[in-house]
């Protein structure tokens, strides 16, 4: 198959080019670098050292023999991704180039805008270039369970069932997000439900739970090909964190209760699921949701698993309550369905303190360029609000006099 | 109060300025001109001569005594509208500001992008300013009650309570737009319910029907105050367009069956039930959504309705099956709540033959100005597919000569 990965540089999305091309399919990669730059701006950086992409290419060209093609620029620019489209023609579009981080979405007006605007805009231009040039081509989104929010009812696949005064419906799963990064993947939702409701194209949107881990088959082989590896309080996510901020002796930093009940995915398992997608197709007209994660667990859960391991291994760490800079349920109900993806085959690789263990001895190998400042959350999703109290409990940010 | 009216150049916006600066309050408006230039694109017009928004104003102040602001400028621009509202520091926004076109979202990759774009980003902007500048001020946004699609259940105004494997919640009501404006309106109120969920804002969200009629009390004061009259394919509403029909002796565009059936509103009631929200705003933290309109109607029941009162009043005029341009059901369920605003006093003015007959004696005096070209739909939903024969029945368009 001919398959194009947008957001190829990625933590995730470098990952699945290798995996398609190890695979024996045409693979060109999407990106415009904004990870690097975003991070640049912040003055954070990669846990791993990561080559450039022309430089990763290189070196899986020389591992594996094979040619990944890459096109730099911006889904935003129409005339850039139809260009590459109608170029490549791709039979499968694997669609992971957008602004990723909840917080970063909540910093200011200018990020909030520029996220909305890069994934809404982004996706449209793309669902385009699809109808207009490769109208078979099979889009997998990459979602997010953070789309649905933390109702009282148990969350479906996507849609629901609805009885209402005696008629009957099924309809799109009512969404209540928690970010503006979130919303525009609520957005991005609607937009793809339509191209496919309208136009007859057809798509796999993958709401993902938070994924873990460092390693894939394909990275493993050489260090050339590591990807990235966010721990920042801006990118990295809550259990990469924890990983990070044990090996240096950070108190975990559990966010309010620690109660928050999210569910987690290996990033091996991430890449499983996109290629069960791809091997199993959505039909014209069909816009498929499959919840992709394999575990549910409380953040306290974590910070506890992750205290243990690295007690294990000789790193002691504090878990410490932390103000919480999100407005959020910190006890709720939850529980998502997530059967599609098993019954497509998905072994899940479930979290275990192995697990755990392994991924704190490969970050110790990186510890010395972990930057420490950047752990500590600074972004509020209510601005002004933690100084005046709101968290009282929890008190003055007891991290703040290390920063 | 200090009433902010953004989209304050068109249709209902103008209107409405008139409307609360005549109650007393100080009223500012914000518009780029948007449809103006739209329609000079499409050198398409208003049926209505309009004056430019300063000679509006001008003309305004020599008949009521009252002043209202302009500022001219875009909304995308973030710091444009939150200079504007920090210095006008409004009680209530009432926001018009947007494409408001399903056609013109269809048209192209450019279109729907700049629909999206304009719709989502600005009305995201004036959230942050509303957030930083004038957290108490009464967000009243216009929405529109395409965003519930047609579902095969009863609409609720907003939210729906559902039980679901022995568990309930109420949650957003779920939306299946037909049209990439309709989505943007989508789009929109996710943000805003986000904003008054995690900032404490308060917004009413008016989730409007299809506005007609061409006068309210104050643009009957002088012609000078005359508000727009759209009756294009892009920009004119279907009752609007019949009306301008028969009057030239255009047959009535219904396309396809006829048989959707939608909400409709008298122009006078838009303003009222504006007044309605202002007078009685959301609590702080509150996004509050009426369903906006006062009848339902079948489109074929509206052509039959003109075609009469036109006959009464010498126009002969003939109803055509039209392939229909859209991707939509003909025929279909439709029973949405709407009894929030009777709640707070509407009295709606219904449509009878009497409101018609005096919009076609209207529309009669400005007859020398309707561009005939304008009237018949180019822009397809599925492009491409009418010439194929997807709506065989309807044979080949019977006015493509005309053109």
């Amino acid at each position: 198959m001919r398959v194009l990965v947008l957001g190829g540089d990625g933590y995730l999305g470098w990952p699945t080019a290798m995996r398609f091309s190890d695979r024996g399919h045409e693979v060109a990669v999407v990106d415009n670098f904004s990870r690097r730059r975003w991070h640049l701006d912040q003055s954070t950086d990669s846990l791993t050292p990561i080559l450039t992409l022309e430089e990763r290419i290189d070196a899986w060209r020389e591992v594996s023999g094979n040619e990944i093609a890459a096109h730099v620029g911006d889904i935003e620019d129409g005339e850039f991704i139809d260009r590459v489209v109608a170029e490549f023609s791709p039979e499968v579009a694997i669609h992971y180039g957008e602004q990723a981080s909840a917080p970063y979405s909540m910093q200011s007006r200018e990020a909030a805008v520029e996220t909305q605007h890069t994934n809404v805009i982004g996706t449209l231009n793309l669902l385009f270039s699809i109808r207009d040039r490769v109208p078979h081509c099979h889009l997998i989104k990459l979602g997010t369970m953070g789309e649905y929010g933390t109702p009282n009812i148990d969350i479906e696949e996507g849609y629901i069932e609805i009885e209402h005064k005696g008629r009957r419906d099924t309809l799109p799963f009512p969404k209540m997000p928690g970010s503006l990064y979130h919303l525009s993947k609520v957005h991005d939702s609607h937009n793809i439900h339509f191209a496919c409701r309208i136009w007859g194209l057809r798509a796999t949107d993958l709401n993902q739970g938070v994924v873990y881990g460092i390693e894939t088959d394909e990275t493993a082989r050489d260090e050339r090909l590591l990807t990235r590896f966010d721990y920042d309080e801006t990118f990295g996510t809550v259990l990469n964190r924890f990983c990070v901020q044990a090996v240096i002796g950070h108190p975990l930093t559990v966010y309010g209760k620690g109660g928050q009940t999210r569910g987690f995915l290996n990033i091996r398992d991430t890449l499983r699921c996109v290629e069960l997608a791809a091997e199993n197709p959505a039909e014209l007209g069909d816009f498929r949701v499959f919840n992709q994660f394999t575990e549910q667990f409380r953040v306290s859960e974590l910070a506890e698993l992750v205290q243990k391991c690295a007690a294990e291994v000789g790193h002691e760490v504090e878990v410490q309550q932390f103000p919480n800079p999100r407005v959020e349920l910190e006890e709720h109900y939850y529980n998502p369905v997530h059967t599609k993806l098993l019954d497509l085959g998905l072994e899940p690789h479930l979290l275990g303190e192995e697990l755990v263990r392994s991924m704190l001895k490969i970050i110790e190998s990186y510890k010395s360029r972990v930057i420490e400042r950047a752990i500590v959350p600074r972004t509020r999703w209510k601005p002004g609000e933690l100084e005046g109290g709101l968290v009282g409990d929890a008190g003055p940010n007891p991290l703040s006099r290390r920063d």
